[in-house]
C-alpha cells in the first residue's frame, strides 16, 4: 500500500501528463515490489515557481543565472 | 508536540468539517498519547482530483471504472 | 482516499497506541467526511528527540528551559 | 527539479529494488515532463508494518481479516 | 543533497521574503553542514488558514482565543 | 506557526550540527517572517544513503559517477 508524492514546479502540466504519472509510477511499483495498484497512492504537488528554491534562489532567478535550461 | 498532515480531495469540504477534523484529531493525541494541545499542528492539505491517483487512474477514472461508489 | 501522517517524537509510543491513533484517526475520517476506512492510510513517524526543534532548541533542551513539563 | 518521495512498508526492500524505483521515476518524469535527472530527488521512506494503518487497523492485522493478499 | 519543506499560514508572504527564506536556508545547510547549494532545493507551501490547526482550533479561532498575538 | 521539514542523507550529522540547523531556520523564521519561536518546529529527517536518488541512481552510485565530490 504504497504512498507516492511527487512535487514539481507549476509550469502548466496537463492532466493527460498527470495521469501518465500516475500510471508510470503505479505500474514501477507493482513490477518492482509486486504492489497491488488498488492500494496504491500517488499524489502530486504542483509548487509556485517562487515558492521553490534550488542554488539558493527561486527557480526563476536560478534558471536566469544559468542561462535558461529546461529542468 | 505533534504534527499531522491529512491530505484529501478536495471536494468541498466545508470550514465546520476542518474545524471538526482540528478538533478529532488533536483530541486523539492528547488521549492516547497525552500530547499537549497547544503544541499540537494539524495541517489539512486538499488535493485537486486530477492530481490524485489510485488504482493506476486519476480519482474520477478510477471512481468511473468502480461505479460511483463514494470514496 | 485520505493519506494522514503523524509526526510525534520517539518516546515509547506503545503498539496498542499506534493502533488507538489508526483506528481514531480512520473513524474521525469517516464520521465527518464520509471516507472508506478501506482507502484511509495512516503513516505514524516517530521522530528522535535530538532532531526535533521547537523554541528555536533540540525537544529535550526545550523542556529542561521551561521546567519539564510534558508536552 | 522534482522532488519524489515513495512512502512503503518496510518488508526487505532490497538495495537492488531501491535503486530500480528511483530508476524508474527518474525516467518517468524525464518522459513525461522533460525533467532532467541530475536535478530530480527520489526519497524512499521505510515504515514499519506497526506504524503504516488501513482499513482502520495495523497493516498485519488488516491483512489477516482480509485474509494474507500480499500488498 | 537536502530537501528542506517549510510550511506556513498563507499570510501575505512576499516574493522577496519568499526569496531571504530560500537563500537563508540554503546558506545555512552550506555553512552547518557543508551541503552544495546547487543540490539544495527549498519548498514553500503556503496553507490557508483554515486548514491549519493548533491548539484543537483552526489558526484564527486560537489567535481570537487567545487575545490577537502575532504567531 | 511554521514546520520545517529537513531531510538529508544519513551521514553523521551529529547533535550540535542538528541543534544549529534547528536555531538558525527557527531565527531565520523569526527574522524574515515575525514567527513566534515557540510555535515554530523543525523536523529533521535523516536518510539512509540506499534511499535517497539523484540523477536516476542511488546517492553512492550517483557520486562515484560524477568522481567524488562532497554533496
Amino acid at each position: 500500500m504504497p504512498y507516492v508524492n511527487i512535487q514539481v514546479t507549476r509550469e502548466g502540466v496537463t492532466r493527460e501528463q498527470k495521469a501518465r504519472l500516475i500510471d508510470g509510477v503505479t505500474t514501477l511499483l507493482a513490477e518492482v515490489l509486486g504492489k497491488d495498484p488498488n492500494t496504491t497512492f500517488v499524489v502530486i504537488e504542483e509548487v509556485a515557481l517562487e515558492n521553490w528554491g534550488v542554488g539558493g534562489l527561486p527557480v526563476e532567478a536560478y534558471r536566469a543565472r544559468k542561462r535558461p535550461a529546461a529542468t
